[in-house]
């Protein structure tokens, strides 16, 4: 009976939103057009998807009884962040909710040993891992010789663009290591970082992007500036990973190039991503887009880049707290291309993500020297 | 003193818009990376631009004492309609709040008497006209061999959507004369009907788009297929329009390109306008995102084409009344750089605007294929 169950029309879906930071705003930006209305669940009144939200319920997503609460009466849930009450999804998926990205999907995710092993089971290329109780379990593994330095160290749970990740190169790095469950990584001996969007429909079908250029001042080339044949390898690898997880969604594949051309998956993230902002400018479809489309079941957007950009995050400055204060905005939307993103957070504090700024340019190399000049003229203080 | 006086942070300024249409709610979806929340005035607690706004007074725009109660505690108030209750935004203007367009502006474009003097006055191109009282004077007039047939009559005040305007050919189209004050001009003898938007900021600064071609099945054309020179020369008219209405936000001036391939000013709209919806996914920067740079003085946006397209309207299909279904979205969507509308409206009706389709391609002909696709499969019923 139910495969002639009327469909319900979009516009009517009832979809939920774990997470209300500025993935969630932007989810809800890309579902104006198409009138699709999100609720959240995030514990702060203010939070930034909270002024375009449908519902915006106040409460932890990471409690199950409110993530239970909230995500029951939804006809679809999805997530902006990972670490979630993920017991929470499987029960509201036992009523028949779907639960999109899979509650198993960001069960392996969101636990780095886990994940790693992921990729070991699914022939997967990751550097090679060892996990770890705490520091001085992983103090003794060195003193004994079995875990030598240089190494990379990650904390298994909570991490969250670029915390909870240690590079401890000489005997002193260790006084820094965290004393939490971890794994280690050798050092990968990388010529480049990129990252590999793709999303999967509910229907199956799978779309990337091309391949992101991960670089640190500004924060990314898009795009990537690789040959045809790495990125298409890119490609294939990060869909096979998406396929490997079944994830119905937005799957970012961060990836290494080693110094040989090869490909090693560094991590993966179920949800829209930091590296796919720019989508939004460059992209016949945004990731915001696509994962709507995804997880409700429309097809998937054509992907083609519509102009090269980069993209520059606005952080709170050091010695800057208090009611935010974006200086030198003028002078950034006089560049031409400069697309700023103010996430509405009332508040700056030093170092706390605020927004960013897309900046499109037909030509990539003009589009970085812009985004230089927008990170020497455009400060969030307060 | 004044021009020491702190300037508000662009994410605390008091915007209200009168009218809450689709034109207001897609100027609030351009507010959403700029952090700028929009308040809109309008009757119909339901309209487009309601659930997407910082405060929806349910009033009419029409009433002078709800625009004067709405207005008078915005920093800057702005339009989506010109048929507004001008007289308040005089008095509101008075107490110091911004009021762009300016309500002088809005008192000489939204009669289409006064409009067309003002092109007479300014040496603007425009086609000979005549004043009438009513359908009786205009008859007379015809009777007395003063004013001959082709004609076509419009309606001075109210005119909306092709609505108040009729192109009387034959003694038997007099039937359907408008019983109201109008204006008739003689039939343009036209190869082409194009559009250009100009927008005009509050720091006088000027910038245009490319001239877009306005066809009929389906509705536009972006950029226009004419040459260089007719180009160059229609975005001049326009500038030129812009800066003799001293406008302050968006102009959009309708032209016809006559078999001569002469400029003539059709007729002027002063705020965002459905020949400029393509922008959002075609052009660096959309009109409505620089309708808020021009009202608020933020220096104006790039306004190259990243990507050609077209652009469909999604009206009400006749026969149907009541809740609204977008059928045939799914396949809609299935075609490549297909970017649906829903502008939110509850309820269709025959003919009503219940969204737009926007469809980019690289190769405008292949657009234009797509549109009448799209037109095929997507249906507003209900």
């Amino acid at each position: 009976l139910a495969k002639f169950k009327a469909m319900k029309e979009l516009r009517n879906l009832n979809i939920g939103i774990l997470g209300g930071g500025q993935l969630g705003r932007m989810l809800s930006q890309a579902g104006v057009p198409l009138n699709v209305k999100l609720a959240h669940l995030d514990p702060d009144a203010n939070c930034p998807a909270s002024p375009y939200s449908k519902q915006h319920v106040i409460g932890s997503f990471k409690n199950s009884r409110e993530v239970r609460e909230f995500g029951k009466d939804k006809d679809i849930v999805s997530v902006e962040i990972e670490e979630v009450a993920v017991e929470a999804l499987e029960e509201i998926e036992a009523l028949g909710v779907k639960v999109y990205p899979q509650p198993n999907v960001l069960q392996t995710i969101r636990d780095k040993g886990i994940q790693k092993q992921f990729y070991y089971d699914n022939n997967l290329p990751t550097m090679p891992f060892k996990l770890f109780q705490s520091a001085s379990e992983l103090l003794k593994s060195i003193e004994a010789k079995e875990t030598t330095l240089p190494f990379v160290q990650k904390s298994r749970r909570f991490g969250y663009d670029g915390q909870g990740v240690r590079v401890i190169k000489t005997t002193e790095d260790l006084n820094d290591l965290l004393d939490t469950p971890c794994i280690t990584e050798e050092l990968c001996n990388m010529d480049l970082e990129i990252s590999v969007l793709v999303a999967r429909s509910s229907k199956g079908e799978v779309k990337t992007w091309d391949p992101v250029e991960m670089v640190f001042d500004p924060t990314l080339c898009y795009p990537a500036r690789i040959s045809e044949e790495i990125s298409k390898k890119a490609t294939e690898l990060a869909v096979k990973t998406a396929e490997a997880f079944g994830i119905i969604g937005i799957l970012a594949v961060e990836m290494f190039l080693t110094a040989e051309g090869e490909l090693i998956i560094n991590e993966c993230a179920p949800r829209p991503h930091n590296s796919g902002h720019q989508t939004i400018e460059s992209s016949v479809t945004s990731q915001y887009e696509q994962h709507i489309r995804a997880i409700t079941g429309l097809p998937l957007g054509n992907t083609d880049i519509k102009v090269p950009s980069t993209m520059v995050n606005l952080i709170g400055e050091e010695g800057f707290s208090g009611e935010a204060k974006f200086i030198g905005l003028d002078k950034a939307l006089e560049i031409p291309g400069v697309k700023v993103h103010d996430y509405g957070k009332a508040e700056t504090r030093p170092f706390r993500k605020m927004g960013h700024v897309t900046i499109t340019d037909q030509n990539i190399e003009e589009a970085l020297k812009k985004a230089a000049k927008v990170k020497q003229v455009l400060k969030v203080e307060s």
